[in-house]
C-alpha cells in the first residue's frame, strides 16, 4: 500500500509509491556528466575570469579553496523596497558567493580528503560569520548544486552562499514548528526526531556528535539528513569535535553515492538559525534522482518511489 | 535591481534576476525529445496494453481520446489511516486515471484542432464529477507532463488526474489567502488580481470570458495563468462558451510556446475548489526551461532569469 506521509514540520506531504517502487541499482547513473567544453573560470590560471577574490586557502603557496562574488548574483547589495495593492515586492538585497572547493577540475567533493573537506566547512563559517554582520540580511543560505540537473552550470565542485533580507518560507515554517512544539512539550522538536529515528528502520549512522537518518517523508530517493546531537543552532556554534563529525559524515555519505550511483547530480543546504530564532542546525542532502512534474507542482506534494527505509538500508549495507 | 516578488496568494517567493537575465530567443530548445524506442502502450493497437478502459470519446468508430487507469498509480482505492507521535502518515488512498489526447504518437496538445481540445476539457469535466462522488476524495488534481524533463515517462500526449485524501497544502493555503481577503474586502482575490493584470504589462489576453496573463511572481520563464473572469470555483461550473475560450486560449499559447521555442516541456495543472470551499478555477502553465537547485529546494524561494513583464511581451508579440 501506497503512504501519504507529512514531513515532520513542514505541511508538506510525500506519497512513498512503493508499488511504483524501484530498487537502489535502477538509479545507477548510466555516465558521469560529460565535460562541459571551454576554459573553466574555476581552475587554477583563470583567476582573473572571477569577481576578485574575498578569501582562499592555501597549502604548499597555491590555493585549495576559493571564495569569490557570484559574477552573475541573485543577489546584490543595493537599497530599495516598496510594496503595494495586490502586489508584494522588494529589492533583492543581499550576498551571493561562490566558494570553489578544489583547484582540480575534475574531483568531486566526497573524493577529497577528510582534512580537505573540514577546511571547506570552516570556509562556510567564515563567510557565515562575516555576511551576517550586515544587519539587513535576515538569512544566509548555504548550499551545494553539483550536476546540471541539480541547477549546477559550472562543473567545476563548488558551493554557493545567497544572503537575503528576509527569513524564507521554508525556515519560517520550520521555525514555527518549533516554537508549537517547544510550547507544548518543552523541547526541541528536532532534539526528537534524531533520537526516534536513531532507533528507526531509517537509521544510517551515528556518532558520539552526529546522527544520520533518511527522513520518514524523503522527498527524494536516497535523501539523507546529517545532524548534529547537540542542540546546536548554527554552523558557527559548531565545536571542533563536531565540526570533524559533519566532515567526515559528509564524506561517508558522499562516497557511497558515489561509488553505488556513480556521481549522481546532488543538493544539498543547511538549515541554520535566522538572528534571535531558535533552530536545530541540520544539513539536507538530496540525489536528483527523480523529476518533479505538474502534480508535485501544483500541490507541493511529492511522489517518492522509493522508501526511507530501504535508501537507508543500502547506506548501511555500504559504510 | 533584482527584484524580490510574494505570490498573490501563496508565502512564495521568486527572485527575478533580471541581472542574470535572458530574452525570449535564449531559451529555444536545441531539439524536440527525441522518440523513444519501443512499442507505445498510449498507441492504437496496443489498447491490451493498458489496464481496462474507462471511457473514450469516438470519431468514425475509432477512439480519438482515451481513460485508464494508471499502471502504476501513485494512490489507490484502499483504506488504513494512522498517526503516531512525531510520525503522520494515511494510506494514500486516492485514484490516478491517464487521458490520452489524441490517437496520433507524434502530436502535441498545442497542434490538436480547437474542437479536439474542448473534447479533451470535456472529458476532464465528465471525470472530475465522476471522482468527486467517492466522499473519501478531498481534491481532485488535473495536471499534464510534457517531456521528461517536465516528469513524462511517457512521450505520447496524456493528462493525468490524480485523486487524494487530503487537500493539498498549496491549494488549502490559496483558499486560506482567499477566506482572508474576502473578510477583509468582501470582494475575491483572484477577481481582483486578473483585472489588475488586464490592465499591467503582464496581460498576455482577454476575450468576454477568459484573462490570461503572466503571474507577478512567475516561478518559470513564460509561465502563463488562464483564468475565467467569472467567479467559477471549479471546471464543472464553466459554462459552454467559457469552456470554448479556455479551449482556443489554450490552443493559442501552446501555439506560441511550440512555435517559438520549439515544443518545449511543459506542466499545467488546475487549481479548484474542493466540496464547500471558495476557490476562482484557474490553470496555471509552466514551460519547464529552467532548473532548480539548492536554494529553492531549501528555501522555496524560486529564482526566474525571465521577468513575467518580458514574457507576456514576448506572447503579445506571436499570437
Amino acid at each position: 500500500m501506497n503512504q501519504l506521509r507529512k514531513d515532520y514540520l513542514l505541511n508538506r506531504w510525500v506519497i512513498i509509491a512503493k508499488k511504483r517502487g524501484k530498487r537502489p541499482h535502477d538509479f545507477f547513473q548510466i555516465s558521469r556528466t560529460k565535460r562541459m567544453n571551454g576554459v573553466c573560470s574555476f581552475c587554477p590560471g583563470n583567476e582573473h575570469m572571477t569577481p576578485p577574490e574575498i578569501d582562499r586557502v592555501e597549502e604548499a603557496g597555491e590555493w585549495i579553496i576559493r571564495c569569490f562574488p557570484n559574477k552573475f548574483p541573485a543577489t546584490v547589495r543595493e537599497k530599495g523596497l516598496s510594496k503595494r495593492n495586490l502586489l508584494t515586492k522588494m529589492s533583492a538585497y543581499g550576498i551571493h558567493e561562490i566558494i570553489v572547493e578544489t583547484p582540480e577540475h575534475d574531483v568531486e567533493l566526497g573524493d577529497l580528503s577528510f582534512e580537505h573537506i573540514r577546511k571547506i566547512l570552516d570556509m562556510y563559517i567564515k563567510r557565515l560569520i562575516e555576511i551576517k554582520k550586515d544587519r539587513k540580511i535576515k538569512y544566509v543560505s548555504i548550499f551545494k548544486n553539483k550536476g546540471e540537473i541539480a541547477g549546477a552550470s559550472i562543473e567545476h565542485s563548488h558551493t554557493q552562499i545567497i544572503a537575503i533580507p528576509i527569513i524564507p518560507p521554508i525556515i519560517r515554517a520550520e521555525l514555527n514548528a518549533i516554537k508549537r512544539y517547544k510550547r507544548g512539550k518543552n523541547r526541541c522538536i528536532l532534539c526528537d526526531i534524531w533520537k526516534m529515528e536513531m532507533k528507526s528502520r531509517r537509521k544510517i549512522f551515528e556518532d558520539k556528535y552526529i546522527a544520520v537518518f533518511a527522513p520518514y517523508a524523503s522527498i527524494s530517493p536516497f535523501e539523507v539528513w546529517i545532524m548534529p546531537k547537540n542542540h546546536v543552532p548554527s554552523l558557527e556554534r559548531l565545536s571542533s569535535k563536531e565540526k570533524d563529525s559533519f566532515a567526515k559524515t559528509l564524506k561517508i555519505i558522499l562516497n557511497v553515492l558515489n561509488k553505488t550511483l556513480n556521481y549522481p547530480p546532488y543538493n544539498f543546504y543547511f538549515h541554520l538559525s535566522p538572528d534571535k530564532e531558535d533552530m536545530h542546525l541540520h544539513l539536507e542532502l538530496l540525489p536528483r534522482l527523480s523529476k518533479w512534474g505538474g502534480f508535485e507542482l501544483s500541490n507541493n506534494i511529492i511522489i517518492n518511489t522509493m522508501s526511507p527505509e530501504m535508501a537507508a538500508k543500502h547506506y548501511r549495507d555500504e559504510i
